[in-house]
């Protein structure tokens, strides 16, 4: 058994096209139903306002499947730590043993995150897409520009965060990280969402944030935010409104995503899945002004492809 | 973050009385309502006829928990290998930073497993029994004696198991590690249960071995085989005719262990848990002639319980 550091995981797993066709073929796989992929596990640890989740899945016939174990804890920030965490544990699908510990500290659940979100706009936005609007200022807003960047043409990114200190400061970094890109900081939601051809929203928010009025003709919306019971991102006419919406799995998009608005009740769309719509080689956006919303929560499929690259990569 | 290997771990964890409290205080712990338990998850690699589940909870206010990861991999043996495996991850409960990976490969299971066995006798049958009988020939029917020995004194060890050879290797391996020990080896579960103070079921079996007419008056019955859905050792007449059911918990054993033969249906007597019966202070054992069985399916607070108290004795 091997253990790998951050540091030598970061050094062999970017936000590359190599990187994006392994999660891909995840999501491909879980599409043909290829994929066991059980419910998270999640432990609330309420007097230190933290969570422990636990994702896995198998790829049926592939040699390695990964468990990850990924802490949130919220206070941590006050103690200058990070509140995410972490580790993914890679096992021979053979044999049950231990081929690695990938102790990454969350920074691969970050990559896969971003890459599923580049996924969403590969197979459901315009393909002629060239500005990008991101919602929030963290490393997300960060890694998912970075990411689109792979499969869309963007020149331009507008950004509004709660904090406008933070979204300037944003503006900066990835000004820095991308030359030639226009970016334009926005002091309302509204006028940051004008001229989207993608919207994606990285924030952590527990009530509504983006509605219906702020989504342009023909946008595509990845909302990847919300991943546990408390949080949401879109008010129920972004769905509503919606001429496809595709779920990364349904049952955790009801459980931890934003279809936790219909509370068990049916909603009045079609929920399509991005494994089966990637499995089916055709996007579901039949036209140039369809607006396309994709709700990421983050699935274990994703996980055991992201840390069975990662290793291939290390001991390479 | 440490890693620590199984022979460092073998070093300081032992079948002893501070393990034992350890566990004990876990359970007693879970019978006060003081930990956060989720569901084990559970996910079939059924191309390697293999399984991995992870467990984990916590005890509310404790510094640390754990997460465990054990694959079961059954044709292992064929291969040289061992059908479990797996390791244990230490957390902070403040700030969810891994403190150790304890790559155990299953030893700590197999203690707290014992342990679980030792407090189940503590707790449920007469102060004076000395003749254990051990259904099954494998490491857990080693180690349950071992554990048993902790809390009974025990003289005679009655031994029966479907293969003779490795009965007899049993007897002689128990033979060498508890000198005064009486070891006798049955050709059937009829003469092996005749005398028994205490009955183990050890066996991984799928199909009941036990029944009401082995167990003579008095005896404690702990069956510790069943952890899956697949896996029984109990005939519904052991249930039936026990003045006193315990399960190590209800949802588990109804899942995972001998309350399956129910299948949902109310089962026609009362099921008590370990915790709370822990906790109480007071055996529901009420009589001499009682009959008690504790069906043991395996939970995640013994091993936050036993990883923690690991961790301690490695860093001490």
């Amino acid at each position: 058994m091997e253990l790998y550091h951050r540091i030598q995981i970061q050094d062999v797993v970017r936000l590359d096209h190599a990187a994006l066709d392994a999660v891909e073929a995840g999501f491909r796989a879980l599409g043909q139903g290829r994929v066991v992929q059980p419910p998270i596990l999640s432990m609330a640890i309420e007097e230190s306002n933290g969570e422990v989740d636990v994702k896995t899945a198998h790829i049926r016939g592939h040699d390695r499947f990964a468990i990850k174990v990924s802490p949130g804890f919220f206070d941590n920030p006050s103690l200058g730590l990070p509140s995410l965490n972490g580790l993914m544990i890679v096992f021979s699908a053979k044999t049950g043993l231990v081929e690695a510990v990938l102790f990454d500290e969350g920074y691969l659940t970050d990559i896969r995150t971003a890459l599923a979100g580049a996924i969403a706009a590969k197979h459901l936005s315009r393909h002629d897409s060239r500005r990008a609007t991101v919602i929030g200022a963290g490393v997300q807003a960060e890694l998912q520009i970075a990411a689109l960047k792979l499969v869309r043409d963007i020149d331009t990114v507008d950004v509004w965060a709660r904090d406008t200190d933070r979204a300037n400061a944003y503006a900066e970094r990835i000004r820095e990280r991308f030359e030639g890109l226009t970016v334009n900081v926005h002091g309302d939601m509204a006028s940051a969402c004008r001229e989207a051809d993608v919207i994606i929203t990285t924030t952590p928010s527990k009530s509504p944030l983006l509605d219906a009025g702020h989504l342009p003709a023909g946008v595509h919306v990845t909302a990847m935010g919300s991943d546990s019971p408390e949080k949401r991102e879109l008010e129920v006419s972004v769905m509503t409104c919606a001429d496809v919406f595709v779920a990364d799995t349904r049952a955790q998009s009801e459980s931890n995503g934003e279809l936790k608005a219909w509370a068990g009740k049916t909603m009045p769309f079609e929920v399509q899945e991005l494994g089966p719509v990637i499995a089916s080689g055709q996007s579901p956006r039949t036209g140039h002004d369809q607006i396309t919303v994709c709700d990421l929560t983050g699935t274990g499929v994703q996980d055991t492809a992201i840390a069975s690259f990662a290793l291939k990569r290390l001991v390479a």
